[in-house]
């Protein structure tokens, strides 16, 4: 499964750097490769505009590491199968692509991706992932489309999966200091094993379906939203949403704090940090605005599907 | 001793802000006075200013707050008096100012300082505090010139005091997923209680002296620098620089992160975050520029004094 699982995320890779070309119209990614000490490395794919493309700042990675199993990764997976002896030449394997986009216009949403796979020796092994909207300004009909396309694929697989799925977004991408979603949410998953009635290859058949529903979704949503026009009040709290949106990456999130304290490759963990963010000391939205709007958006358990 | 703590702390905030509103110019710091759930508060001042002066944010703040103690404080307490015994109606008690300016000329550096007492019921307290500097290019003579006023105050008290406080600064001031000091460092220190020959007034007498070299010494290095051209380039440094200063803060920042954990004030605790900030994908400094230069002084162990 590995291999097969590799293969797929390498060519998800491809055809996601193809379609956001393609939907920017202007920019290129250009590819570092890397190795890590202990096992693995990846292929970073950025993407940095100063044309007529949408997109400000994305990047587009792909990493498969493997090694001796750090203590951490040891405790969790034993959480999962206490029953597991303890070995000391356990090597774990993780691979996967992971994705932010940081567009120039406010009225176009941020937005992020990421599909991963893991295993322990032959004993464990697991998918997880997860894909979420950060909009500037919540647009309800985009954030009402987003998430009925994400509820389509996941009804295909299980009936639960959109509302443990949906829950999961709301929890994970949550900025607690702030009592702020980070966005409208989507859907997160992790440790998706064998269970009864479901096999790995239906776990991967339902990793697949929503790695590949990111460019179709992701362009119907630019697309809406490319041309609208923007005035400085707007491109300022676009500002002061990348600051929300750094802040929940460097304070909350599993995946850059693991890559950071394990040593990962810095600019490729950090490449999901927006171009330009703003802090201002107690920004209040004026009354009834956008922006206030946007903030009672930012809220968990919004049935938006 | 708590009563004559407070009363210095305060004097001390009401002097820094004048010395600065004064050194500034034309900046004004606006007051938000805040009460803890579960005991105290603080008083939190600001200064954005988009005038003529060299401030382009900071903050100074004074807070005391106090209340049952958490686990995590009382591990920390029990880890220095391991002969503590455990009681259920401990109360700590935690003062101090803290503060953080981010110029808008980028050849003035961001500078931070923090002086605090901390007490947990009758048996245990102890002083804290630091002050660093974080240019964004490194003027050697500035650095050179702080640290040794720095270490004239320390030797004053204590002949280790300048060698364990300016590694203190060193080991904290470090952003470890960079391999990078924040800044040129200065000095931190932690847990001051008595010691042979050393008694609490004289640590608070070291504390109060601290604190009052802030002024004094910022001017000086404002004053040297605040007249410099400032071109394209270095403006783009100083965001990028910024953009490593928010890493430190929200990543590693003990106080940053406690004050988050524990359901401090917000707005006060990132009060310390740039005004605005930039990442760049992998950006590389031209060969023998002030920034290739800047990044070979951010290390660790460079002596300046």
């Amino acid at each position: 499964m590995q291999e097969e699982v590799e293969a797929w995320l390498k060519g998800l890779q491809d055809a996601i750097c193809t379609g956001l070309e393609t939907l920017d119209g202007a920019a290129r990614f250009r590819e570092d490769t890397w190795k890590r000490e202990g096992g693995g490395g990846g292929r970073s794919r950025i993407i940095e505009s100063m044309d007529s493309g949408f997109i400000e700042k994305g990047g587009v990675n792909y990493s498969a590491v493997y090694g001796t199993t750090p203590d951490f990764l040891r405790k969790e997976v034993r959480q999962l199968k206490p029953d597991l002896p303890d070995s000391s030449t356990e090597i774990f394997f993780a691979t996967g692509v992971s994705l932010v986009i940081h567009p120039y216009n406010p009225w176009v949403p941020i937005v992020h991706m990421n599909v991963r796979y893991f295993r322990l020796n032959e004993e464990v092994q697991w998918f997880g992932g997860g894909i979420d909207l950060t909009p500037v300004f919540v647009v309800e009909d985009d954030a009402r489309y987003f998430h009925s396309q994400l509820k389509k694929v996941c009804d295909r697989h299980q009936p639960n999966y959109y509302p443990e799925f949906k829950k999961g977004a709301d929890d994970y991408f949550y900025i607690r200091h702030r009592d702020e979603t980070r966005g409208v949410g989507g859907i997160f998953f992790d440790k998706l094993t064998t269970a009864p009635g479901i096999s790995m290859d239906d776990r991967f058949r339902f990793l697949r379906e929503v790695g590949e529903l990111f460019i179709p979704v992701y362009s119907e949503i630019v697309n809406r939203n490319r041309a609208h026009t923007v005035n400085a009040d707007e491109k300022e709290w676009q500002l002061l949403r990348r600051g929300r949106y750094a802040e929940f990456n460097l304070v909350y999130d599993r995946g850059t704090r693991f890559g950071l304290e394990t040593g990962g490759r810095t600019e490729s963990i950090l490449m999901s940090l927006p171009p330009l963010a703003k802090w201002t000391y107690d920004f209040q939205p004026e009354k009834n605005s956008g922006q206030e709007k946007t903030l009672a958006f930012l809220k968990k358990g919004i049935d938006w599907a």
